[in-house]
């Protein structure tokens, strides 16, 4: 689709001449003329036998309307017919019309009557643009009337839009059966619908001006979709300019900042109990092997190492500075890391932005940009790097190395994120505080995390994205390698007001939010505690190679409470071929249930777990299992677990990674049961059927987006 | 309101002696008559004139329409008009009418012309009743359309409903709003829609052979509501009677079966690793102090107790028979246990209903009611009554006295339950596993623990209700005193099916479960976790006196999670009164933010926790609070938890009963503090919003269902 932008511009040029807001129909006729989006077909006509003939080369039925400068308000004025259906009612019309318009003001100036093509039959759906605070401009689609009104059954994506998203659009809305005919109605021009949708959704990319883009109703029909109806506002206000250094700055100085080879502690403080003294220890204690510069006023050494005076004195390079200093001394000592060239502040104090401080905050950010330093914070707990033996905060150390990099906007998550990582075990590549994120966010460290060959997840707590079209952008690349898991705080009303309270920050639509993200790729965790449980299974689960899902359980109930958790987590139950269903019939009871889940009945020993996840493993056709287990005298926990863990080695010694989760029922020692799974790379939980579900749906979710499936 | 029962009557048996399945539009317009549902209203022209007449007293416009037995596609004889708005239009109408079936059919034999009201406007909605195979006649109710079909907005209740009932079905569907009137449009006459909802709801009680009926369209006015459209559908062969015992004999069984002065255990065997043997060790080590019986054929004594050959040789009188023995022997001493007049049997033997044996379930049931013994299962683990320190079961002992109740009907959940309850050191009363409930299901045990003095909530797994009308009934009556917590498995298109191959149950279509346990009062858990936990917390949880929930959180970032999981659980943030605000405020720093939540953020000494909690709970405004601990070296984990329990204690001290719950974040040591908070009856979790809130949501949630809010 070509589009005609210059006449557009010429448009919206006149209407900024004009100094308007909004543009008139004519105008918004042309805007859609323009981009291709089908309107009703009209005519002016000068005479009755105008009138008559156009009618008929328009089809009938028309509206026809009166066109007089002199009239606002058309139908207070007599001046419009609707439902013409012959050229004799046309010329009758017309008659009508002129008389009418004499009558409300006599002598009135006529510039003719509009002959307007009358729409009507198909489905009326709403096609729109928007400028979202944190998105910018983004494209609507949703059923008209009610639906939209009433259940605000709409969705959103990133303008512009392809024809996949806009395809993706119609069956994303909850009444999207009605588009494919209900009722004996016939199903609408997909086609047609999606080429109005990527049409008005780059139209809005292309004119920044256009703030709001309204068409409906458009009546989608068999053969067509044509827009009755449309809207512009617009705002020539210049869009204030977002700093954006290119990703290879980016990665340059992030990778200096998250892997350094020199640290220095600005702060740094031999008194116990002192932030600055909590980050020297975490560094030394942590073992990080590279420099450790103390930096304080007075003091000749901390904690054994030689203290400087100043970033400034210290004979070599330094890679990232951590602040441990109250806000009022932060300006001065960031030049001297400017001077410096030191690529990176992590700003532990709080006193900015966070606490009404604004300014405080825009002068330090302007001193970085000056010297082209990046913040981390202010008003964060630091970051941890494991593989650098790194910890580069104040909290309590955390070593476990694994693949799993997490961040957070508040410092409470992040401490959650240490507690669980500890207690569950979770091996972390990193964890960083984003705090108030006067620099660096959320699209900085993907871009780290992307090419970091120590992360393969990375999860978010995310209050706020100040640049979401930015986060997306990058989420979308960075998806497509690695899971992302954001666990967006503040979606619902009343959580973002919480949000407001606490960071100032403008919280999107959370629909917006929800469609965006998953337009990026993005798997969105739906409370804290999923959140963590992805960011520890993800890495632990094989990518599936389809959509086939079988449960094999000892627990009848399990296998119920199993199924109901795939469907909501959208997951399909493989439907058994018969020569799979009779080869898991020979190992289980003949009361026992084959198909699928495969129960396998309860006091079965240990050979029938074990023979049937062998062939749940070994069966190509099988892309992914869900153990449910039940303890019994016969199969005790252990002896369940040990199995298990034992066909799993077996098939991935033979090149077969599958995903595997499990959920164990029974008494307290599925417990340790669990914990030996989760060792071994099986994802296990004890009391609970779900979360083993959800964890299996997530990596599905994140496979099916990136589009591994 | 007053129905006329004979009329419907004497129509039903018409239609029944005439051997039909449904009624034709005369007859389903006097059911309509009959219960005063206004239908539209018409009358039968004999001439042009009389149809002018007649048009003019039902008001323009009418539709027309030709009567003859001889003509059924009235459209296609050209015997029907619509629109008609003016007498002049009704005699022409008539003439046409009358001319067109004579044109259709020379010598046609015609009986008048029908004038029927013409409705139109309003909102169109769909009222109707169904008989569903668990809870029976049912009465739905919805917005007509696509509304009702492809977004399946449809609400049940049980039949028949009161004015209550269907005033809430007219806010139970997602549309509701559009019943208030949208888009400038009148909102409709609900007391008029609340009557047609009662008066279908009893019409369908009333009568057992009406199996369906449906109202659609009914358009709601805002001055009245009229159906536009009736069909009903009959079924006069009589439905099984289910067994039913009045709730005072269930009583009498029950209390004898649960709380036992004496035990038989038939089939004890000294031999380890026997059923019979396990039973036997857990009634003796958990305690037992009643009499215990065991039946051995050949042995003479077990484990120090002498046996029996059989129950009918034990000398004193005994409450209930645990069965170990196999299935084929179960019959056999069944009667033996009805010739002893035991009131109870618990049979722990599978091989029955649930691996095809039909047969052999239906004979032991034949027998149980021959001899008026209450049969618990068959395919069951037994049931834990701990304030009797009775295990009756051959699982692993539980002993943990506390008030919660919980009944299983799988086997695999009953070990979930024993594995969390000894985990989370949940108190329990009973644990109950109910298996193919041939004979005691849950409104049994909802009808014992109701007024079980030692049981304060009731959780319970279950994948069908065999009667759910009467556990509604129970449940309604039961909930009111003690929360009753479900979670419904199967509850899924594939759950249901794994429900099917696992007890050959029907399960129900899952909103007309969702609706009619709402309607019951009934707390529904939609995960296993969900369900233990609400068990295990809602004993703790005083009833909450008003709506008023506050959070009072360290960490600005749970703070906003935690508000997200307050509309999640349909709790509503108090607004702040300025005196209250400014109270708090002086407890926090200037950079806090009151309001609510009251953010006293990081970094606050214990003091401030301490001020702040005292205050949510002396202030009478505030009913519910909701912690946000935030771990720090100033406030360490255990001393938040201490003075967080000390407060609630001093509180108590003085009659101030109110809900708090905690949410943790922090390192490892808040899981500590969680246990310290729980023990003393404080329900708090580490590493996650959104469990504290779900369990204060579910206190809410019964409250309000019990009238208590």
């Amino acid at each position: 689709m070509s589009y005609d932008r210059a006449s557009v511009r010429a448009v919206l040029d006149r209407v900024k001449a004009e100094g308007r807001g909004s543009l008139n129909p004519a105008e918004c006729r042309a805007l859609c003329t323009a981009y291709g989006i089908a309107i009703p077909r009209e005519a002016i006509a000068a005479s009755a036998r105008d009138a008559a003939r156009m009618a008929a080369e328009l089809g009938f039925p028309v509206v026809m309307k009166v066109v007089s400068p002199e009239i606002l308000h058309k139908t207070d004025a007599g001046g419009v017919v609707v439902g013409v259906k012959s050229a004799a009612e046309a010329e009758a019309a017309y008659a009508t019309i002129v008389r009418n318009a004499n009558a409300y003001k006599p002598g009135v100036r006529l510039e003719g009557v509009q002959i307007q093509q009358m729409l009507s039959g198909g489905c009326e759906v709403l096609v729109g643009a928007l400028t979202d605070p944190s998105f910018g401009k983004v494209v609507a689609f949703g059923l008209g009337g009610i639906l939209v009104e009433v259940l605000k059954d709409v969705t959103f994506r990133l303008a512009p839009a392809s024809e996949t998203d806009a395809l993706a659009m119609l069956d994303g809305i909850a009444a999207a059966e009605i588009l494919r005919g209900v009722r004996g109605g016939a199903a609408v021009d997909r086609a047609a619908l999606a080429r109005i949708i990527v049409a008005v959704s780059n139209l809005a990319a292309d004119f920044p001006e256009i703030t709001e883009l309204d068409l409906n109703p458009v009546f989608a029909r068999a053969d067509g979709a044509t827009a009755a109806d449309v809207r512009v506002l617009v705002d020539f206000a210049s869009p204030k300019e977002r700093y954006r250094p290119s990703q290879e700055e980016i990665l340059r100085a992030m990778n200096r900042i998250m892997r350094p080879d020199a640290v220095a502690v600005i702060g740094a403080s031999p008194e116990d109990g002192k932030i600055g003294n909590s980050v020297m220890k975490n560094l030394i204690n942590g073992g990080y092997a590279g420099a450790i510069y103390p930096i304080h006023p007075k003091v000749p050494e901390v904690l054994g190492r030689r203290a400087y005076k100043s970033v400034k004195e210290v004979p070599g390079k330094i890679d990232v500075a951590v602040f441990a200093i109250p806000a009022p001394l932060v300006a001065g000592a960031l030049k001297e890391c400017g001077e410096k060239q030191i690529p990176g502040a992590v700003l532990i104090p709080s006193g900015f932005a966070e606490t009404g401080n604004v300014e405080l905050q825009e002068q330090i950010v302007a001193i970085a940009r000056a010297y082209n330093v990046r913040l981390m914070g202010p008003n964060i707990y630091g970051f941890y790097y494991t593989h650098k033996n790194l910890c580069a905060t104040f909290c309590t150390p955390y070593d476990l190395k694994g693949t799993a990099a997490l961040s957070s906007q508040s410092g409470g998550v992040g401490m959650a994120i240490i507690g669980f990582s500890r207690s569950a075990k979770m091996g972390v590549s990193a964890i960083v505080g984003l705090g108030n994120k006067s620099d660096i966010d959320e699209d900085d460290l993907l871009t780290f995390f992307e090419q970091d060959p120590n992360t393969q997840v990375i999860a978010m707590h995310v209050e706020d994205l100040k640049d979401g079209r930015s986060f997306a952008e990058v989420a979308r690349r960075v998806s497509a390698k690695k899971p992302v898991i954001v666990l967006k705080a503040g979606r619902t009303a009343l959580g973002a007001r919480a949000a407001q309270s606490h960071t100032a920050a403008l919280a999107g639509n959370d629909r917006i939010y929800d469609d965006v993200l998953r337009q990026s790729g993005v798997v969105r965790a739906m409370s804290l505690g999923d959140m963590l449980e992805f960011a520890r299974c993800l890495p632990l689960i094989p990518t599936p190679k389809g959509e086939n899902v079988l449960i094999i359980t000892g627990a009848g109930g399990s296998g119920v409470l199993l199924s109901d958790a795939c469907v909501d987590n959208g997951l399909g139950l493989m439907a058994m071929p018969a020569d799979l269903d009779a080869a898991f019939r020979k190992f289980i009871p003949p009361f026992g249930a084959a198909g699928n889940p495969v129960d396998i009945t309860g006091g079965e020993p240990p050979t029938t777990y074990q023979n049937t996840i062998r062939l749940g493993l070994a069966d190509e056709r099988i892309h992914a299992l869900i153990l449910g287990y039940w303890h019994t005298i016969i199969t005790p926990p252990m002896v369940f677990a040990k199995l298990a863990a034992e066909a799993v080695e077996e098939a991935r010694a033979r090149g077969i990674h599958k995903p595997i989760v499990a959920s164990l029922v029974g008494d307290v020692e599925v417990e340790q049961a669990c914990e030996y799974l989760f060792d071994r790379g099986i994802p296990a939980y004890a009391y609970t059927t779900e979360k083993p579900v959800a964890v299996l749906g997530a990596k599905y979710r994140w496979a099916r987006a990136a589009g591994l499936l």
